[in-house]
């Protein structure tokens, strides 16, 4: 399959181009988002104050913009970076943490949304919806299960609408994961249950998307997205294998270890991507 | 035992309703609180950010506020977080890491005691006998060794009279943790010594309180609070079992592992809890 | 070697005085950095308000101030916490995370080293070269392959130039450790490639210089400089073999179980530490 061969390229493009990820997130899943980009071969920055954005954006390949512990001053700094990525042309990742679980979030998400353009969107199915202004039930963080009682098809319509009144790529994850720009749509039916005992594995696939961004100028950001969300899926499976009968802790260090250990080999044989039909 | 029986009802509870726990913590631990948090089967919100205190607090089931790292802008979110809780009548867990630390670390606590009305106060002997205003010897953020030496009546005498001077559960963990609402008093006589060769066992302590004083309305706090102390001294028991020979970094992941793994059978089986004599 | 010896014996200081480290640091390694202060035998506390750094630098036996995620709040923290260390006579220990990937932290570096006798610098060849005011080409946080390709002469020549400049001790850390006052260069051959694939080790090798410059008053700073490196190093060598075929996550774990199990014995029979010759 043509998807699976240029996703497994990218990952070689990531090993071999080191790209500097620059993430401005939050201090709760930090270590892990630096420790799964060193791990996929990219090179992590972490920095968040405004006067230093400009610097940093200005050496970086790609940049994640997390909202899960924002501030007033750290809002700004995702601002000025989003502004000076777009500036330069390197892809932005929004990872809309929490949206519609406070004002202060939701204010966020809208204006990074109108003053940044965005190259990919991730988020669980409650966090996509607000961020699209379509209509939501969220608890918390999590996705809410009203949310998530609602159909696969749901899912798809929802990251299909999204993408195209955004004008980006929306990487929808949860049970079954919507990669889609609103024309092209991909179905990725890797990773486990156990991912969600762990706090900042959307986090991490959030950076692994920043990684495979920023492997290749020009790069297509649909298969890029694709990429990270099928790499994330894949080190849950093989880390929930390693950690068997161990525990979360156990099952939280292996994900970091199946995606050091992970070659575009491994990639391309346990990736389970399809097109959506339309 | 009638509260060995409670407190492995409440593991149930807390695994059926999954309450929301939100933290306003410190950025050294806060990925071990979150992770320990899920692995109870309790939802974790970490956010710091005034703004939105009154929106999150407003979803949760439980407030944990660790003193940490604070600064000055964390305090007035602390304070605003706590009154929204007291507002909404959900418990409210102070750790007041490093009390008689700093003049900053005593005006917070007395602020949060006065201003809030706190649920559990859990901590160190230094750290209880500084928030209760009575006389200690603090070294850093560790109980100091002269409060140490003292023997296991000033901890029960301690617990008890902050408890009834502060009119909330005191949950004072050391070699043998002692919970006490001022009448009622529990010695618990889980956990191993491996547990203070690792970061934020205190502030995972106080995280368990946090989801076990969540996990049902109206619940008892003496009782969530020895159910959170039980549960980390029982997960650093096995843990040490688990990590024997290799150190204290597979230490620290097998407490993460223990709480995932851990049932109300096994609570109930290894809680050691007695009622002290008056 | 009489080195080895002292060296051996810091590590037994260590563990008997339990130094109180300070930290000022990011939010990205800071869990790590407090475990090795554990695991080696340290204190650890980690706190950044401005208006406590004054207690608690009082009760500190070292400081070590890290600017990996600084901000203009925190700078001024580790300005007032390096000037109280210094009236205090305490060891300061300054890491100038990614010094020249941007104005804010070329500025804070100088700042620091200006107003703040620093007793130990630690850091790789492009941000020790950028701190003592010698061309460098830095990309990111990692030392840039230009600077790399130079030879071992030259990283010999860079910290003995930053060391004479600046009046202090440099630990310049990468393929081969070299560790000078101006005068006497220790070169240290421990350590692993693995390491690099890891974030914090960089971090974490100036917690234990800390911890090491902590132990004793009136110590020999380049002595406790190279125990720190070598047992950062070291601890690089045992979990490389303990989490051989795991990968980069188990590797992490290993590297805070080999200093929390490491001894004098071990310290002195695998340090490899030579005298450069002048």
């Amino acid at each position: 399959m043509e998807i699976i061969q240029t996703i497994a390229g990218l990952l070689e493009a990531v090993r071999r181009n080191k790209p500097i990820v620059h993430h401005i997130t939050n201090y709760v899943t930090v270590n892990d988002c630096a420790n799964i980009a060193l791990a996929v071969g990219a090179s992590p920055i972490m920095a968040d104050e405004l006067e230093e954005m400009n610097d940093i954006v200005s050496i970086a390949s790609a940049l994640v913009i997390n909202i899960g512990t924002l501030n007033r001053r750290t809002i700004e700094s995702m601002v000025a970076a989003g502004k000076r990525a777009n500036e330069r042309g390197i892809p932005v990742v929004l990872d809309p943490v929490g949206a519609g679980a406070s004002g202060l979030r939701n204010a966020a998400v809208e204006r990074l949304l109108s003053e940044v353009k965005i190259g990919v969107l991730r988020g669980n199915l409650s966090e996509i919806r607000f961020a699209a202004g379509l209509e939501s039930l969220t608890k918390g963080v999590d996705a809410s299960e009203a949310d998530l009682a609602r159909n696969e098809e749901t899912a798809q319509q929802v990251a299909e609408r999204a993408a195209t009144k955004l004008g980006c790529i929306v990487a929808l994850t949860g049970a079954i994961d919507v990669i889609s720009d609103g024309k092209r749509t991909l179905h990725i039916h890797n990773g486990v249950p156990q991912l969600s005992g762990v706090t900042g594995t959307g986090c991490m696939c959030s950076t692994l998307i920043g990684a495979f961004c920023g492997a290749k100028q020009e790069g297509d950001l649909l298969l890029a997205a694709a990429a990270g969300v099928a790499a994330m899926g894949i080190a849950g499976e093989l880390a929930a294998e390693a950690a068997e009968g161990k525990g979360s802790g156990s099952f939280h260090i292996a994900i970091i270890d199946a995606v050091s250990r992970m070659d575009s080999e491994l990639l391309a044989s346990r990736a389970v991507i399809e097109a959506a039909a339309l």
